[in-house]
């Protein structure tokens, strides 16, 4: 893709690029003029070809043959003289391993991991485990572009948000940072296509266990991402909330559906919802839906764009607040692409798809 | 299944067989062993031979050429002479003129529309228009069979409950019948399988765009199933009450996959609810999951069980109360032969899968 | 389905109870009105509850809390005290030492690898290894039930036919035995669902990367299932013959559809290909679709039968040969039941889905 | 998406956006660098926001609130000045008359119907009809670029090859061009996902009767694709051929797998097949897939790129020549825009995605 861009684009490195969040890197990075892959790492995969790994890239000059390279953290130092960026697609802990040589060495960092996402270190390691470089957490920025837009120009170590936040976050954070809502009692119901699970094969991605089977798990409060919602959504707040959160397995391969519902405070009505969704959402890869539309992750697949969409049920004042989201695009990788190009001065969309595949 | 089928078994007629509850029906009666299949109809396909309208019964003796016969109401009479049974399978206004037919030609009826399943004439008129039969409602019983098994022995109009108000009620009842929620503010969040739209193609079940669409519907208390929820839970807790609920496409074929929100009350355990469960449901066809397993679609398609499960978040004090049903089985066909059954003084189980299609 | 089961039920055991043979024949031998499920063994899953192994049992009387037991050769006489018939869902190799102990305890053993399917152990052993008990091969009856019906009657050791050999079979066997179409030079292309390869989680079952890939795998005469396609339609024709054969992954779960092209002889029409075929399969549970009509894995899902149809391309003189089966039921688990129903003088159908799940 | 590129770029319209082959052309036209989006014309939507119709645009400037317009052939010359280029994605002969109006006003045309892709008049009115404009079949160039190379600089009439002949003829015509196969008997087994009938509902892609179905259709030489593979493989063979063809509904959504055979001439082995199509695609968009490797629709979806691998049966002399592509992409639509990238004297992949959506 792309025509020659007249400044030299900057080189990319993807760690990790095995896994779904790389090759979803990969795609994008490949279609942004800005930015050339210049580094491939690896963990499982080193020193295999890269058309062996990711066999859809076969036949793309330049793509398919690169050799994928294993990566130590004494290697960051050489690293930082052939790339500019590199994006961390590695699990927890060994993520922060990782990104804190590549920053020290001078890289610009985007971590995809939880391991910087967390402001409080306590937080962080009730669910996690130590941390291995609690020292960066002041220097990373939570790469929420719309709502860390004055935080990211310039910033050095990004921490990508995990894909179920972004999805409750996002349609949330208007109405209780506005007081649309009662900040207690929120519940957050979120379906997840399973890629989210990752690349490797389990009994609950199993297409045969999987194809027709929908279903919650870690319910009640467990599932690791709870500490990251309420860490943002207590932000937008500017109060501490607790939310419940379940989230469900879904019969599809990408994708997230959240609703999400909460008490109105007197006032509220959908139309003030889409409001205050709109004015904190001028600017940026966020899509008020219209009265009458409904959020399906049909139409964000592939896509940077999340879609948020709001009811009032005037029987129960309940506010019914829904997002859809590709979870490897807005929610991992292009999520972390927007953050780049703010953190670079770049606009937000820059090279990145905001209409998804249809079908 | 089993039972020694020593007498003449009932003849059982279908009206409505060429869609998703008829065929459902059509299985099921073929497997049970005392109910023989006597008579097909339907309205758009009278006069088309079974196995061109279902295809999967080709080369079954005796049923693939079946001729398809069209009904209108002059025919009960004459109908009574043939069959014992007829499960209507009809849209709403529709069946309620044939039920109301062939239920004062003699026969016994089982109704899978939503036309006798309000008790309140006014609520159903309010969702459904003008009711054709308002005058057997008094005669009707409401088929959920643990939960009205009192008032089923003998019944000869039997409303067979719709698939989100089986999945929402199943697992809140005992907790509402208990005192272990608090009744205001439940919340029900239900993800069902595209065969709830039943056979008609449109967009929302068109393959390209439903296999990895994921998206809510009538959202903030506009499904016609809110009334029938309402009026079960109200029935079971003792009190009105009034529930949030949100019905979702999910991109699968059968199944609904339900988790409801309710505020506990003191006192209120995950082991309680699964008592006040397992003691609701000792007899029947609903399973009570032990601690530590959660429900799956996938483990009840084709079956005549739902499973429940129940899990509290302490951080929150909200009881998540889960189900997985088949719709077309457990929500629709199978639990209208399970009323039947007890309507014949036969056992629950009698010839109905409990054990489901794996994988 | 049905029959007064007067006598006795026959004690069933299911060696291999985890897997997704050994799953599906739990669900037919429960529906079934002449058998018991007395014994449930596996080898990775012993000492756990049938309930955890297989949820979908969860609270059936008797089932559930059925604990799996280990096996080992030792135990074949103590068990063949306690049950009549067993049948084995193993891997090939460890399946016939088991099978070999169990017939020699004086059990009528139905094996569902491919241990003793292939006539010839010298073919057997260059595709599997060291046959570990040859000298059963001339005791044990291929259990296809329509071209064996004659052998099958008594048989104590049952060899069931392989899922691909099935669809590959029963369409084609007519035509050759009947000199409809040359043997030679043809190609038979099989598009399976992927629980063909199994409970065990892999990267092509993986749903993520399964969903949408259809792929051919093990072509140019590499699948096992080659020998034993090849020896069934040379017993049929008369003649040794050979096939080109491809299988390939569909994104679904259970089916296979079957199209073989072979070239026609002169005289040959679909019409008489159709006579071939409704004359060989006059008795038994395969049907011979009317003209117009195309088999769909989608009318056979759960069912015992296959569905077969004929073209001619009247351009090329090919015949294409067309075949649509549930893998498991018709192809694997339903099959052995159907061959175990003829080997103690029962119907075929007894107790046997003739109808799948529909939708 | 993307950084301005120096030239002005080219204005297109899109004729038939709200159909998968428009909709996919907006996708891939949004992030073509020198191409922009400047009208939007359809049949059934005229006078919709596009957002309504492909709610994945919402939000996007300039693209959401674009107003879909009729077109009528009055409006040809006047919509000339507006626009350089149109796609036209409309149903036959429709698009034949809107096509003729369209090169007649001056317009470069690219026609993804079947209007204008077979050479012989006579050979498309047998198939489709009467021809509403064979005079300009003599100007149309046949849009594979990889085989049409030398025709498509400054074409300004080019007919879109239609998916199955895409993903048949690509494998095969570099055997039957350099005689490694006999021309006579060949068999096209292919597989397509869905997407292919289009965005009309029906039976066929209603998701229960859908997902878990898989079923050839207009076998034996129906298929009104057979004539333009048969032109195209003659073409490249130098000899009439004629072949078999099954096209397959397969249970996803986009993407085609395609399994041909030939029988092997002498000398033919599988590695001389690679090399053939290895030397035939030094150019363009057709990877050929190293030893061991074997297509997958995974791999190619949302890709401009086909995959094609070879293997030769030793035992029967047949060769087994594969592909995948994405139907609507490599099938459809991003072929149409590599073939309007050559006509333009373009590099084939500019603007276009080489590496597919994964998973």
């Amino acid at each position: 893709m792309g025509e020659p861009a007249s400044p030299a684009p900057l080189r990319v490195g993807i760690l990790g690029i095995g896994g779904y969040t790389g090759a979803e890197l990969l795609r994008l990075v490949l279609g942004h003029p800005r930015l050339s892959l210049a580094w491939a790492g690896a963990r499982e995969n080193a020193g295999r070809r890269l058309g062996d790994v990711l066999p859809g890239t076969e036949g793309v000059a330049g793509v398919a043959e690169l050799r994928i390279e294993a990566f130590v953290e004494e290697d960051a130092a050489r690293l930082a003289e052939t790339i500019d960026v590199v994006f961390a697609c590695l699990p927890h802990a060994a993520s922060a391993r990782a990104c804190a040589a590549l920053y020290r060495a001078g890289l610009r960092v985007v971590d995809l991991s939880a391991d910087f996402r967390l402001r409080d270190r306590a937080v962080y390691e009730e669910w996690y485990g130590p941390h291995p470089a609690p020292e960066l957490l002041a220097a990373a920025v939570y790469g929420q572009p719309e709502l860390h837009r004055e935080e990211l120009p310039g910033a050095r170590l990004i921490a990508a948000p995990g894909c179920y936040p972004t999805s409750s976050v996002l349609p949330l954070a208007p109405l209780v940072a506005a007081g649309l809502v009662e900040i207690e009692g929120v519940v957050i119901d979120a379906k997840s296509g399973v890629s989210g699970a990752g690349r490797s094969p389990s009994p609950v991605t199993h297409l045969p266990e999987a194809s027709e089977g929908l279903r919650p798990y870690k319910v009640a409060g467990t599932h690791r991402h709870v500490p990251e919602i309420e860490q943002e959504l207590s932000r937008a707040a500017g109060a501490e909330l607790r939310v419940t959160f379940t989230p469900h397995l879904a019969p599809m391969s990408r994708g997230i559906s959240t609703t999400a519902y909460a008490r109105a405070r007197a006032g509220a009505t959908a139309e003030r919802c889409r409001e205050a969704a709109r004015a904190r959402y001028a600017s940026g890869l966020v899509s008020v839906l219209p009265e009458g539309r409904l959020p399906d992750t049909l139409w964000v697949r592939g896509s940077a764009r999340a879609h948020v969409a709001y009811a009032l049920d005037p029987r129960t004042s309940i506010v019914v607040a829904m997002c859809a989201i590709d979870n490897l695009a807005r929610g991992a990788s292009a999520q972390a692409l927007q953050a780049l190009n703010l953190a670079l001065g770049w606009p937000d969309a820059l090279g990145l798809p905001e209409v998804g595949l249809f079908p």
